[in-house]
């Protein structure tokens, strides 16, 4: 026992006579057994026999909780599901193939107790999402939930590294901005609370009114004038009033933008990098929360989402698309029309005509898109160097273009929009040391749900936020 | 040369035949010279001799510029400083000791003009920080701003890094929230824009007033009841009418929180860790760009980080501190007196009188703190488990405190503040298996402000947003 405390020390920074403080995960991985060892976390479950008590506790670092076995004399009437709970006493070897390790309690300590009548989950059921939905404070101890966050943490960790391991530099791009990127009118506006009282012109904060951002893009084109490849990944707003399925008035985008390119390739190259990469790293770092979704949630998106890694990604113009729908044998609500926008079942039957895996959609018409895209001057103010990326399920997941670097190009689109004058600080980008640049931004809610297979967007962001519900 | 080529293939995808892209931090850093190379950037300066031209080119990616020596014949007259270049031509062992290696131009191709004489920056001026504050849209290009980026950048990935190795779980805490988690007051209150036309009460969006989080605390505890180790890394807001150079109206700050703890001791632990980690490793990965504030905005800053690193913190308690300033042969403007806040002048001498290094100081007046800081007992509502962290220069870097989980206390301290109904949600955190936590904060413009010794936090932030001013 004693070699083997010895050769085996994960933070071991105590008394060596106090027990050892274990996480559930460090736990079930331990390749031997350990005396004296305490862990902490809350009841999941609790079934007590003739002869043994057994327990399930966890702490948040696995799915898989941690049984303990002890004798039935330690149980109490606190001792119930929710409650949090200390454990002290020996790990050993499990007889059951299901699990590595087991705890045989020497003393059970409830720090907090839950009275299970009250705490509106419930041992061993499953909730659907839509009911844990309504506690937003507790719903996090609900193995789904759970499960999610986990996943989402390390999806967060694998963009930042991803794009610092091929030499992007991060940028908090800002929150609060006086632009209006996509001319979209969709903005929350900023005032200081309890300002209403007094005169609102003479009480703006910032002198000139101020919204909550919707894309980071235009401030990172302002340092894709010093650095060739930079990203954000942040909060980004729209004050839509929509109760969809797709949509949230506070979500999250990875934005990037390329200088010293000239190609949609170029830009789609990273946009399937990224997806991959992130895609496989999740896969292989959370394997159980991961199957989880697979299991109970989206059966079959784990063989669609592996073959989909193998795959490249497949590329159609806009022009293409429109071809395919109007050939299409089924019928479509909104016709398929060249100039107008793609309908989500126009989305829908593109990405299945192409084998259910990612679609990448370029070169919209110049009227359907912002005034930042570039011309592709294949006709007059026919085509932009747009792209979208159309996924399974999600439809449309990125969104990227070259931007317009020509001064007189962007200088008379500006002009005709009346926009000339706000922008001029943006035409500034391009007298000064001008190049060809562009980028994408993904929306990290439908990158999840597109993953997981999950349905409602509202399930895979921590605290979401739509109209008529901001709560907590 | 060939087989030089074939035994060193950084990120070669295209055709063998065209040459190959290089950045410009690769260029500087190759080991064997090379035929056949591309580098693109911008012109940090140009000088023409009778016999050669020599061109500085820089790409962001490090504050080094590659040195371009090219045949006179080459110049043009938009090859000004500004101007957005491409050169093609051989890579070779610089004959300076400076620089490892130069760039023998054969072509040289001006991408985008940059006219000199309109550019607000000037070819080989150091531009004071004020001065290039006035063009937020540019001042990325220069060399003291690319240098801040770079190591937020830096610093921000080793935040991520530092939280994930130690087992925490990354949580996006909400921007938009219908709580005041300070009850501070200074809040940025959020509609939808246009919305005044039509009556304010009818068309809250979120049904509730919302506003601009002031700190992700209360939802991180959220949180901790299913995970023991939580952090948020996100913008921040404050609507305080202030021109310091220490306050900002948006800023970003790290925090975190941990369960089943019973002592500051642990959650200062957390914070001096984290604060050291992610130091020593931004001045390991970005040593020229740390050495440039080092040398010119910050002298012997880098000599005191050093031995900062090397020491442990100081910790005193808020009665000790009181007792400091009272003996302090010094005279305040605010008399130090037990019950009341530290001024930045005690805070300036509590630091100096502990040895110019960071200095925590804990169990605050029960009075002087939120309602969510644990009662240390130590009297009748006497101290709270509070603690501050105090470094030299900037003040208040880090704040937080042991969670008052005990149900009773909280509860009767939140009806006597007539906020027991507000915060319902809360207490029931402390009904369902509560457990000992805590956790803290660190303002990160401050923390880069301390490191690198910049005396303004407008030119830590890429786009300062403050009272009066929201550019871009």
């Amino acid at each position: 026992m004693l070699r083997a405390r010895a050769g085996w020390c994960w933070g071991l920074r105590r008394c060596a006579s106090l027990p050892r403080a274990l996480r559930v995960r460090e736990a079930l991985q331990a390749p031997e057994p350990l005396e004296r060892v305490k862990v902490q976390g809350w009841v999941r479950s609790v079934r007590s026999q003739k002869e043994v008590l057994f327990l399930h506790l966890n702490d948040g670092s696995s799915l898989e909780s941690l049984q303990i076995v002890a004798d039935p004399s330690l149980e109490s009437r606190d001792l119930t599901f929710g409650s949090a709970v200390e454990v002290q006493g020996k790990l050993v070897k499990s007889p059951h193939k299901k699990q590595n390790m087991e705890l045989k309690a020497e003393t059970i300590h409830v720090v907090g107790p839950c009275n299970a009548l009250l705490f509106p989950l419930k041992m061993k059921e499953r909730h659907p999402l839509e009911y844990v939905r309504q506690f937003p404070h507790l719903r996090c101890r609900n193995n789904t939930l759970g499960s999610l966050l986990r996943i989402r943490s390390e999806a967060t960790a694998s963009i930042h590294s991803f794009f610092q391991d091929n030499g992007y530099v991060h940028i908090h791009t800002p929150i609060i901005t006086s632009n209006d990127c996509e001319g979209a009118g969709e903005l929350f506006q900023i005032g200081v609370a309890n300002e209403a009282k007094e005169s609102a012109e003479k009480t703006h904060f910032f002198n000139v009114p101020a919204f909550l951002t919707v894309s980071g893009q235009l401030h990172l084109e302002v340092m894709a004038g010093a650095f060739t490849r930079v990203f954000t990944f942040g909060p980004t707003f729209r004050a839509e009033n929509s109760q969809s399925r797709r949509h949230l008035a506070e979500f999250y985008m990875v934005e990037a933008e390329l200088s010293f390119t000239e190609s949609l390739q170029d830009i789609m190259q990273v946009m399937e990098d990224l997806f991959k990469t992130v895609t496989s790293t999740v896969l292989s770092k959370c394997p159980h929360d991961v199957e989880l979704f697979h299991k109970y949630i989206a059966s079959g998106q784990k063989g669609r989402l592996e073959q989909m890694l193998k795959k490249r990604f497949v590329i159609i113009s806009y022009s293409e698309a429109v071809e395919i729908l109007k050939q299409a044998s089924q019928g479509f609500t909104f016709k398929p029309e060249w100039g107008c926008d793609l309908q989500r079942e126009h989305e829908k039957y593109l990405v299945k005509h192409c084998g259910e895996i990612p679609v990448f959609v370029i070169n919209y018409p110049y009227d359907l898109k912002p005034f930042y895209m570039r011309d592709n001057e294949d006709g007059p103010q026919h085509t932009v160097a747009a792209v979208d990326l159309l996924v399974p399920g999600v439809g449309e997941l990125c969104g990227g273009s070259l931007r317009e670097e020509r001064l007189p190009f962007l200088e008379s689109r500006l002009q005709r929009l009346g926009l000339a004058d706000t922008y001029q600080w943006y035409l500034d980008l391009r007298k000064f040391g001008s190049v060809p640049h562009g980028g994408f931004g993904m929306g990290f809610e439908r990158y999840l749900q597109y993953i997981l297979g999950v349905d409602n967007i509202k399930d895979v962001i921590p605290f979401p936020r739509f109209s008529h519900s901001c709560l907590l």
